[in-house]
């Protein structure tokens, strides 16, 4: 058998994670057992929710220990299987990790149809994120026809989605983006009618002649609060992240309560999972407004296993342009 | 015509109100125009929501002015009808405000059943404190028959209703009050299961063992920062008011809305005012649980409308026990 190559954690990111918070590990590869897949990865993404696992803090899954694999969802082929539900050199999606070679019971992942193009797909548009933001801005902000949208961390894997979904669902979209670039991205590539450059603009002035229907919130902290002032009397805000407080060693208050009476406003959070029975529907038709041009991506991809670390805290630091990926190795073998 | 007594703004406070913020003074009664009624007032009402609107910050209502008289929930016998709906004796109530004799829109009054017995809870139980009470908790915080509702403020206008309506919904029903004799009033004349006298217990360490399904919030600030440690998968937190910060010049931002994700929970404001057109269902329902004993109550009377600012301020300081009222004239005239 193959050797498997992971990363793990090394250490307990303090504030701003580090490189040297990673290792980097072989083991030996055993077989799949009954109900198993083995899968070799190709594709391995690199989400915000990954500094949650890396933090001893009290959340919705349980912590990473140290010496565990980086959890991430990642795309591969099966390369043995000791399950019906797959054959080996089908491509499978699932919480795999940060390594080469992933056994995982076989009801944990999902196959990816061999007609996605390209099959990185399944790590964001038509994957976690796409179905995040599906289920964030539909299920939760429940926008309607002409309200405004605005999501920040706009041009992130979930935010470039839920504007996108927003315009599909004949509302006005508002981005904010950290720099020029991105703020081009939201109004050129990812067709929002508004975009905000925080680091350059004002949210609070930029926003002012808007009211905020539905705020799809991926940050926290001031760039929220700023939004918070511009609210629509019913407005939702769906809280999917807040990425701004990751690294904080105690996450800021940043909210009054009492706004939601002034606004007579909802502010509600979620994770996908608890969607886990409706994915397949999200799938479909995101992989369909996909095919058709009416959704359209950018990745940012990193090569190597070994480079996982340092995509993961430039992605942190707002430094990709587009969904963060790294390639683990190429198709063919 | 007779002179009308009011109690007027004399001065927007700051911080904690003085009895020198406020005024009285004396005008002529005129006769109530067309679609008018002329209302001599019995009872008047002192609550919370009277603070935010003596101050110039932004909110659902527009701020007194000074010289303005405060606004409050009356009630009184129509003296003089210039509309069909009312004639003279009828029974009114409605925003008359801190005053002897208002002048109103026949159509912004409400008639208070002869039966109502006593007729003062047309301004608590069966009044606008129990219609927050009902829509609050049955339409925002959505009670399921098991659930452990937590209400802040419990033995208050607002609070000891939504804590008898959450026994009513099959629901286990958890108080917080300051002091000893408001806790007791919780569980003996509320019937709430749980009763946690915020002064001298701990929230969090008492709430240790609930997991809390509803939080139905008045009060915010630290004390609503224990209960959130305590939410439940699902959690609704209704947010109905927020006394703690009534009194501060910036309310505190108390809140970390990453809490949201982490319980999958809500958080929404309601405006009684909304819920308009369904007082009527609403106002049967209490007076009916009220007639059949399963809503109590309890009053704590000021004699004399002069006196109402410092029953405001004493209900302000949580000197009150029962609802706030002040008693403007004797019924018989």
């Amino acid at each position: 058998m193959p050797v498997n190559r992971r990363i793990t954690l090394a250490a307990r990111p303090v504030g701003h994670p580090q490189e040297s918070d990673f290792a980097l590990d072989e083991v030996d590869v055993s077989s799949p057992e009954a109900g198993e897949v083995l899968v070799r990865v190709l594709w391995t993404s690199v989400d915000p929710y990954q500094r949650g696992r890396m933090s001893e803090a009290k959340s919705y899954a349980p912590s990473l220990q140290v010496g565990d694999v980086i959890t991430a969802q990642s795309v591969g082929h099966v390369v043995e299987s000791n399950d019906r539900r797959f054959s080996v050199g089908d491509l499978a999606v699932g919480q795999l990790g940060w390594q080469e070679y992933a056994t995982a019971r076989a009801g944990t992942v999902r196959p990816v149809p061999e007609e996605l193009d390209p099959q990185t797909l399944a790590l964001h548009a038509v994957g976690m994120t796409g179905l995040t933001a599906y289920f964030g801005l539909f299920d939760v902000g429940k926008p309607r026809a002409g309200d405004t949208v605005v999501v920040s961390c706009a041009a992130g894997a979930v935010g470039q989605i839920a504007g996108q979904l927003a315009k599909i669902a004949g509302c006005r979209a508002v981005g904010i983006a950290g720099g020029p670039e991105k703020a081009r991205d939201l109004i050129e590539l990812y067709g929002y009618d508004a975009a905000i450059d925080y680091k350059n603009d004002g949210v609070a002035e930029a926003l002012r002649g808007e009211r905020v229907d539905v705020y799809f919130d991926n940050v926290g902290g001031e760039i929220s609060q700023a939004v918070h002032r511009r609210l629509n009397l019913g407005a939702r805000i769906v809280i999917c992240g807040q990425v701004s407080q990751y690294n904080a060693e105690r996450p800021e208050l940043s909210f009054h309560p009492g706004l939601l009476i002034m606004f007579r406003a909802r502010m509600e959070g979620f994770l996908v999972f608890d969607y886990a029975h409706r994915y397949d529907e999200a799938a479909r038709k995101l992989a369909h407004w996909v095919a058709s041009g009416k959704i359209r991506w950018r990745e940012h991809v990193t090569d190597g296993l070994e480079n996982a670390p340092r995509a993961f805290i430039g992605m942190l630091n707002g430094e990709n342009r587009g969904k963060a990926l790294v390639k683990v190795a190429e198709r063919a073998e």
